[in-house]
Formats: structure tokens, C-alpha cells, sequence
């Protein structure tokens, strides 16, 4: 039987991969934005009562975990393996919720792009006869983030213009080898693009040209041009960054993006009455977007078909300061709806 | 066609699995320690001529990468995806040096555990027709290692008698759909064990549990015995963890590792005349020990078939400070010698 077929460079065009349920849990920002009526859970604070940051953090992702499980009507026993990731140094989310569920796991990292990643890769291995149940995971907190790549939140510093906002946000994906009425199509893992860019408070301009990239080679694997979707989303690009990456397709890469582009940290908020900037970014981001209201307008059959191509900035304070540019990755997941099966 | 039949809760075996060649490059260190010869490179120092240490990880992590496609004899455009982690925060060896190759990019981590982590998805992943070539890389150097995850060496602090040394190395292992001599029978994805050991300075303890878990798991889902294996190799336990390990496996888990537990870090030094406490650890001291050393007794007959269970400790300084325990993992890949064939 065959589970993937390679069609480009690193595209796969899947045949047993399908979404059984998804959940995704957010901050209390996250629920107040146009999206917070797609998500199973709106925290009343960022979780401030936990002893740390860090353990709210991972209480979301082990809620929004929980919940995907439980909205399948499945048990933790049931699941093969946990693919996943999140923003923390050594993945500290992911790994330390595996403490708990005690299920087989492959932490993954491509800062926002993770969740892209983990789709991915359980797109590409789940099978029959096994692992036929992947459960795929991804996290991000505004204030453990804050503190760990800029500076603590206390210290009150003014942001810059071109500054995303990290969501505080956590999604979860059953990925599942048997037909359910979503299914994954065809996935391509991201080449870095860095053209340079050193502005670690803009990494839309970082990101911007990997997502391109990506959908290029994606649709071109595919033989597919952007009338084939419903929606092509880029994950954390924000306000700035969307208008960025349809300029590039439009002068660099030569295809016009059209109507089709959105973008997880554009959807997330409402950029001007929130204040958040460009827009969100974080794991977490695409994450809940893609878990809430993506998935929502696929499993009600609004959306046909949608290409998930969430972007990661794959640089570290440490690179930073030591004046490196910021290398970029995006990961494309084609999701089409199939219609109601048994 | 099965690639992968699953046998266990997260153990597969593997039928299309194939190790093509390996590469390893070291420090000064570890090319004056007993396994020297085995290396392809062995650098005169830490790489003090590179604009950073960070710098000097990453062009080792691409020396072991150029130098595995050389001596298979491949080009970089025939990589079909690369696989691999490192200790970095977000990952900056591996995804910096991907800035160069420009080929698709599974960023994965588990700590020291990231290349067998790695290893193991390639395993699960390649396939005909395709992804039917994947590179597998991890790398960990010292002086990056120090700085990040405790202090900086020009401090001067005093190691702790069961402190282990981040070795400075990096391996690189070319994985194929096409038979060779040496194949990738079976992979088991660990699961996080914690016993609630908190000392970061003794991060054998941490681990020896997870590598025993997952032995024994390995074991039961194939129907094998500790006696199928030539050698049973851990990643970074060390001399103390070894012991720990053998100890627990007769105590807790009831099944005898006999004399055929050895361990990378253990291997790496000559633990007593080259002052390295309990032993080597860091992604690259699996990575290069494999790469050179056990790939060899597997290509040259000597051994027949082998358990690599490398470990690794899921810890952040940001976790530790916060006085939480330290999360571990073991990922295991069984490989065995086919003979000679075309």
C-alpha cells in the first residue's frame, strides 16, 4: 500500500492520512478576537494563578490535548505516538506534558512553523497497520516567550511597529489512517530561505520569502495553481508580512496569490482594536487558528480544499546578538474536505 | 508496499530501511580518546578561528554532512530531505547550516537522544519512491554547550564528579530505500520518563531509568532477548549511568542487559586519563560514536545486529532554576549487518 508518493523535492502526496478532531485552547486576548468563538476553551487570564509561566503554558497544551481526545471519543492508550513542538528552549511544553499522557513522542522545531511540521510528519508516517492514531501538538504563551526571546513583560518596554504579539494558545490534531471527512493531501517540507534580514522585532521580513518558497514549490509538486484552494494561510506573517509575501509571489516568483492569501496571525486578532502590532505568531498561533476556525470551515464543508503554510524564524537570542540573519522555513499541508463518511 | 508494521505501542519495523554510509568529525578531545581512529575528521581545536563557537558547531555539522554525501558518493540535490537536531536553543546548528545546503528540513529535538530521534523518523519515513534519501544529522560541540546550559568555561567553575562533558562532534548518516549492507530493522519512539531526579549535574540518573524503559520496550514489541544483540549501546549514561542502567534493568525491570551494555559517552573517553568525569555526552557524541565507531563494527562484519538507545535529558536552565525535575527520553533503532550486496 502505498502512504506517500514523493512529487517534488520533499512534497508528498499522502493517501491514508485523515483528521479524525482537533481542539484548541486559548489566552483570554486570543478569545476576545474575531476567531474566539471557534476555540473549546478561552482561559479568563494567561493562567497566572500556576506557579510559573512556563507550567500554564504547558496546563493549555495538556487541556487542548485532552480535549482532542476527548471530542474523538478516544483514550490517551489509543494513540501511537505524540509529534510536536513549541518555542521553549529544549521544548519544555512539549516534553514536559509527555510526563503526564506517557505516550511515545517525537518533539519537533521549527519555532512557528512547528505545528506545520508535526501535520507533516504525521501525515507522512501514519499508516496502517500502524501508527495509525498520531496525536500532534503545539504551544506557545505570550509571557514565557516574551521572557525568553526579548525581555520580561515587567521591565515594560515599547514595542516596534513591526512587532508580532506571541499568542498564548495551544492545538491539537488527531491525525488518524482511516477515512474520516477531512483528509490531509499532500505535504512539503520547507528549505531555510534567509535573505538577510536582521530584524529580529520584523520577522514578517524574515518569513516572508520562505513562505513564498514553499507554496511555490508546494503547488508546483502538485501541478496545482492558487484557483485550486479556498485558501492558501500563511501562519505569523501578520498585516505586514501578508501584503509582503503576495508582493514577492506577484514580482519575484510570478504567481499572483490572488484573493486566496490569509494568515494565522492575521486572523487571530483585530490587529487595530487589539494593538497587537503586525499580528500574532507564536506555535500556538497556527496552532489554535488551524485546530479552531480552520478546521471549522473545512469540517462544515465552507472550505473545499486549504493549504496550511505556516512560517517559522529559526533564529535564537543568541544568534542575534551575535549579529546573524534570521533563517526562515515554512511547511505546506494541503486539508480537503471529502465529504460526510462513514 | 509496508514500509513500517507496527509492533508495539510505538515500535515499528522497518523493511525498506537502509544506512548507505556515515560520517563522523570531533574536537581535539575526542580524537586523542580511544575510538580517534574511527573519526573522519578530527579537528586540531574547538574551531577557535570561527567567528563564534556557534559558528564553529556549525561548520563541523557540515563537515559531517559534505563528508557522508562524498563518501556515498552523492550530491546534495539528490537529498531528499534532511533530518536532525542538535543542543541549541532553536536548534541554530541545524537550522543555521541548512542555510547552505538548501534541502527540505525536519528540525527534531530530544536533547542528546536528537540523533537516534532522528535516525528513527528517517527509518519510519524513507521509502520508495520517495522519500527514498535522507540525511540524518546532530552535532553538539563543548564550548556552545557550556555557555548555554551552565556557565561559561573563562568562569573557571569546578565540575561536579558526576558531571558528564558536552563533546564536541558530529555525525551524519545517509539513509536509503535501497538495499546495503548495513539496514534499520526497527525503531521504538521513547516515551518521557521521570523519577523526579532534579540534579542537573547528574543528568545520568535522569536518563538511566528512560533508557531501561525503553529497552525493554524495544525488546518486548520485537519478541527478543537481550542475548539477539552484539551490543546494546546507550547514548551519554556514562560510567555511572551504565552501571545505574544494568542496575535498575535487573532490579525494576527484570531482565538482565548481561555484558552486553556499552554506552557512547562511555566509549567517546578514556574516562580516567582524559578528566572527563562520568563521560561524553551532547546530539553529537551518539551521532559521531555511531558514525564511526559502531557503523564500523556493523560494515565490517564484526557485529551483526545492534541496539542504539541513545538518551537524553528534556531540561531547560529555565526549568531547572524553577526547581523542576529533569524529564528524559530514549529512542531506540535496532541495526544489523546484512552482508555484502550489491
Amino acid at each position: 500500500m502505498m502512504i506517500a508518493e514523493q512529487i517534488g523535492e520533499a512534497s508528498y502526496r499522502t493517501t491514508e492520512a485523515y483528521i479524525a478532531e482537533t481542539a484548541a485552547c486559548v489566552g483570554p486576548k486570543e478569545g476576545e478576537g474575531p476567531l474566539g468563538e471557534y476555540f473549546d476553551a478561552v482561559w479568563r487570564d494567561e493562567g497566572v494563578a500556576h506557579p510559573s509561566f512556563e507550567r500554564a503554558e504547558q496546563a493549555m497544551l495538556t487541556q487542548a490535548q485532552d480535549t482532542v481526545l476527548s471530542k474523538a471519543s478516544r483514550d490517551w492508550s489509543e494513540v501511537d505516538l505524540v509529534i510536536g513542538g513549541d518555542l521553549m528552549d529544549q521544548l519544555i511544553a512539549t516534553d514536559f506534558v509527555a510526563r503526564r499522557h506517557q505516550r511515545p513522542l517525537l518533539g519537533v522545531f521549527s519555532a512557528c512553523a512547528s505545528f506545520a511540521e508535526a501535520l507533516a510528519a504525521a501525515a507522512a508516517m501514519v499508516r496502517q497497520p500502524g501508527p495509525d492514531t498520531i496525536l500532534v501538538g503545539a504551544s506557545s504563551h505570550h509571557l514565557t516567550a516574551e521572557r525568553q526571546f526579548r525581555f520580561p513583560l515587567e521591565l515594560g518596554y515599547q514595542r516596534t511597529p513591526t512587532a508580532s504579539w506571541t499568542a498564548t494558545a495551544a492545538g491539537a490534531v488527531l491525525v488518524v489512517a482511516r477515512s474520516t471527512p477531512v483528509a490531509i493531501d499532500a505535504v512539503t517540507f520547507g528549505r531555510v530561505v534567509d535573505w538577510g534580514w536582521k530584524d529580529a522585532n520584523d520577522m514578517a521580513s524574515a518569513m516572508a520569502p520562505a513562505a513564498v518558497d514553499t507554496i511555490q514549490r508546494h503547488l508546483g509538486a502538485l501541478g496545482e495553481k492558487v484557483d485550486a484552494y479556498d485558501a492558501i494561510v500563511t501562519g505569523d506573517l501578520g498585516a505586514f508580512g501578508m501584503k509582503l509575501a503576495a508582493h514577492l509571489a506577484d514580482t519575484e516568483y510570478d504567481f499572483d496569490l490572488g484573493g486566496k492569501l490569509e494568515d494565522c496571525g492575521h486572523l487571530l486578532y483585530d490587529i487595530e482594536r487589539q494593538d497587537v502590532h503586525n499580528g500574532g505568531s507564536g506555535a500556538g498561533c497556527a496552532a489554535a487558528v488551524f485546530s479552531g476556525y480552520l478546521y471549522h470551515n473545512l469540517r462544515t464543508g465552507r472550505w473545499r480544499r486549504m493549504l496550511l503554510a505556516a512560517t517559522g524564524a529559526l533564529f535564537s537570542p543568541t544568534s542575534s546578538q551575535q549579529g546573524e540573519s534570521i533563517p526562515a522555513i515554512a511547511h505546506a499541508v494541503t486539508i480537503s474536505w471529502r465529504g460526510e463518511q462513514s
